[in-house]
């Protein structure tokens, strides 16, 4: 199909999906003449998943790129693929001092090792959790260590749901876009999720005081 | 204290101080002459909550102002000053079609029925998992609404815990700033203890393959 109905067919404007082939976020259609090109229905699902993982997801331009990058790197085994796939996910940069990345670090540890977890303390997701939680005891909130336990074991049972829901699935393909796509898309889900959760233990906590 | 100080004290530039003052997610210190102003301990400390919301929570200026307005607001219950911090977090706009909302609200009416929650179509928490769910959707990964449940049942236990940290909190300030710290950065906890799990989960399952 030429751009035009590319267009049509993802709801994704023509301009935008120029942006995305500049980005490196969509790879270039097949040239059939100077000034054009043809698209097939591949590009269709990736201009999809872009848009979901750009709008709803949250991810930056360059963070998207390395997860459809991650996505297309198919070599390895699942493991290594899905490894590589979260390894793009999350772990902000920020200045924290050794003092208190040890202490975060033995947190984690300590968590770790009742949940039977394995880590790399260089491991993007681990140098998020070591910024939140400097983040918290900067605020005075340090106290919130004390539930990394039962945070760890509520993110035990998301991951075996996450597992779950790669079940049936039978191409590498599939596993790891539904991988992607259940992770970013999932930590939104999570987070509304949490806040209606949050919204009705509130209202029955509060609505008896007054 | 001065300007400089309240930069020492805080660990935030003085240019990055004066750019939260305009934007209106710090308090005008006390004027003492027409180019000085005086700032206490309050300044400090919501500096480095402003830093935080931005800088680990990920927020933007306009939300983290949201937030940090409805902070200042302490009208109302409890349950009110929290269900106002949530309000402004998270719920990202969408073009989402009619027929496509009426198909994930029925959904998460059927898991808030199961859960025993109740919620307003028009919160930000159901617009952002209406937003996700249709995403989900339209890159043909609907099936995942399946486990809407089992997810759901991973928030009631979260929000517990939640709750739980705000045990023995005893003024509404501290109430207030626990919960939004640990609804935003807790977000980000989340997301990085799900990482963890997922490839510890993943090295179990996968690596027996091969």
């Amino acid at each position: 199909m030429r751009m035009a109905e590319l267009s049509a067919e993802s709801g994704v404007p023509v301009a935008t999906i120029k942006y995305y082939l500049r980005e490196g976020l969509l790879s270039a259609g097949e040239r059939t003449s100077p000034n054009q090109a043809r698209y097939d229905e591949h590009h269709v699902r990736r201009l999809k998943l872009v848009r979901a993982l750009l709008d709803v997801g949250g991810l930056s331009i360059a963070s998207a790129r390395k997860v459809v990058d991650a996505i297309d790197e198919q070599t390895g085994t699942p493991h290594h693929i899905l490894a590589l796939a979260h390894h793009n996910l999350g772990g902000t940069a920020e200045h924290v001092d050794e003092e208190s990345r040890r202490w975060a670090l033995d947190a984690i540890s300590a968590t770790a090792q009742k949940r039977g977890w394995k880590f790399g303390t260089d491991s993007p997701a681990v140098v998020s959790l070591v910024n939140v939680l400097c983040s918290m005891r900067r605020l005075d909130h340090s106290q919130l260590v004390e539930y990394l336990d039962s945070y760890a074991e509520a993110a035990d049972r998301i991951a075996e749901v996450d597992f779950s829901t790669l079940d049936g699935l039978t191409t590498i393909d599939d596993v790891v876009e539904q991988s992607v796509v259940g992770t970013v898309l999932g930590d939104v889900m999570i987070a509304a999720l949490r806040r209606i959760a949050q919204q009705n233990a509130s209202a029955r906590r509060y609505d008896n005081d007054g």
